[in-house]
């Protein structure tokens, strides 16, 4: 299969935008036709509402944008009939031609790391789940990210390494000083070293890293510290950060970084404008119109115009 | 539900022993009994063979130690399968009086840990997985562990956050020095506060930590730097760790630390000098022979011995 990276860069090409529409599914804020008649305490009712809910978000989005990111611990909550639909969500969404990046910040040492690698990555029938990416946690050093490279070099398939994340807790360690510089830039270092040994035909590598959009500046500094990594950018929208804000995530031609929203897209038939422009059964609709909003914002205000 | 700690130290009184058994089932080391017939590509298969392998060497150990820890990697391998027998095994565990540590290493930030927190974090029906506790990743900073405390607390469960990993390249970003100490001694810190906040009637509180046996010297340091938290401590057996090494982790009376062994006893079946005891169906009492020399291990060379 060809390598990931080339695969993200087509589909943005092919898109003309870098969005990247998180899957989040919480039950309390899904439409309320797909709530109706599923009880609290009954998960498999509620993880087919997730199913149904994801399904019809990929419906409204699949032509619009490059790729998918299904959040795993919304699944994981409902236990294994929240995992049956997750298998299912990854699936329809490859079917739709949308590339599947699973947020699941998995690590582990050794065979064990190799484990999740195998059972997760890998699209076409290469893993069980068939995602195509796969965002992973470095705190665990060099070896615990060698056996995921190893996998997603095989298989096409790609990995973001938390980096700096967009919650206001992430500095805690992640901003600590060492050898003169924060933890984040060792991470960044080991991410380019990865994303430099992999890199395909479009400049990038199949290794990314995960940089939050609440943190304007470590962007920037971000993607001038790793010139052959992917920038996922979590935290716009509902988080905070806007789209000036992850401007500087892009390369010249607009690409480099793929921009995350979730709530804001997945959740628009219960926020302003879409509230009150659509009805309870038309919340697709809500979707794809804050889906083409997004995509204009980042348009007018970043490198991302390029693409278009 | 009385809290975490103090129903681990009750298990570990009751045993007389801190043994931990790592429930790590892959496919290619199982015994050959549970093997045959199963296709490489019947994941369904495999996962039956892995609860029924999971199944035995519960049978086998659960009048003589506390605790099993399932690791996640291994279950969500085989896709949905595997996490429907992940879902059986806890289960089987927790009705054969066993307390059980769920191995996922997971973490995320705000909502989304409390949704993991929500589906791993609680027995006796509480949670749709059912642990009793989960090893957790310090990366992304104290507001991602928050939602995870609060989980726990509600729910009498315990938490081990990852500080000092066993394997080769956990030094890389954990042993950078900021602020004059080490990384893993800045994580060290913030476990012990919470373990501090949650503490129990035993001394010990609901946060632990993950401290690999593989470094004696940093475990000793460990102990001292986190006086109230439990240590988890992996690399017993087949990553080098002997019980003189993990001495230092336990405080006086023989509490305050865990020590896990995965392969030195599940697969006993195929090592010396069990694999020439024990036929290849007595692979249960190669597993329970096994504990029994780690325990006498422990006994002899740890703090551990006054327990009994």
């Amino acid at each position: 299969m060809q390598a990931f990276s080339d695969r993200l860069a087509d589909a943005i090409r092919r898109c003309g935008n870098p969005v990247l529409v998180g899957l989040d599914p919480r039950f309390a804020q899904l439409p309320d036709p797909l709530r109706a008649d599923v009880a609290a305490e009954d998960l498999a009712g509620q993880a087919r509402a997730y199913q149904q809910f994801c399904h019809g978000v990929i419906d409204a989005v699949a032509e619009h944008v490059p790729a998918v990111k299904p959040q795993a611990a919304f699944f994981e909550e409902l236990g294994p009939a929240g995992m049956e639909a997750l298998g299912q969500v990854i699936k329809y969404a490859a079917e739709r031609g949308l590339l599947v990046i699973l947020d699941g910040k998995r690590n582990d040492i050794g065979s064990t790391a190799t484990a999740y690698a195998r059972g997760y990555l890998g699209s076409g029938g290469q893993s069980p789940w068939g995602a195509d990416a796969l965002t992973v946690n470095p705190y665990l050093g060099d070896d615990s990210l060698a056996p995921f490279v190893e996998v997603a070099t095989e298989r096409g398939a790609g990995l973001f390494v938390l980096t700096k994340t967009s919650n206001p807790g992430g500095g805690m360690f992640q901003d600590l000083e060492a050898d003169a510089k924060p933890l984040y830039r060792h991470v960044a270092a080991q991410v380019e070293a990865l994303a430099k040994e992999t890199v395909g035909h479009c400049g990038y590598g199949a290794v990314g890293a995960v940089a939050g959009a609440t943190y304007p500046e470590q962007l920037a500094e971000l993607r001038a510290a790793m010139p052959h990594a992917w920038l996922l950018v979590p935290g716009f929208g509902a988080q905070g950060g806007a789209a000036a804000d992850v401007a500087a995530a892009f390369d010249e031609q607009g690409y480099g970084a793929i921009v995350n929203n979730s709530r804001g897209i997945i959740f628009a038939h219960s926020r302003e404008p879409y509230r009150d422009r659509f009805k309870a059964d038309q919340w697709r609709e809500a979707v794809a119109a804050a889906t083409r909003e997004m995509i204009a914002a980042l348009r007018e205000a970043t490198p991302a115009g390029r693409l278009a």
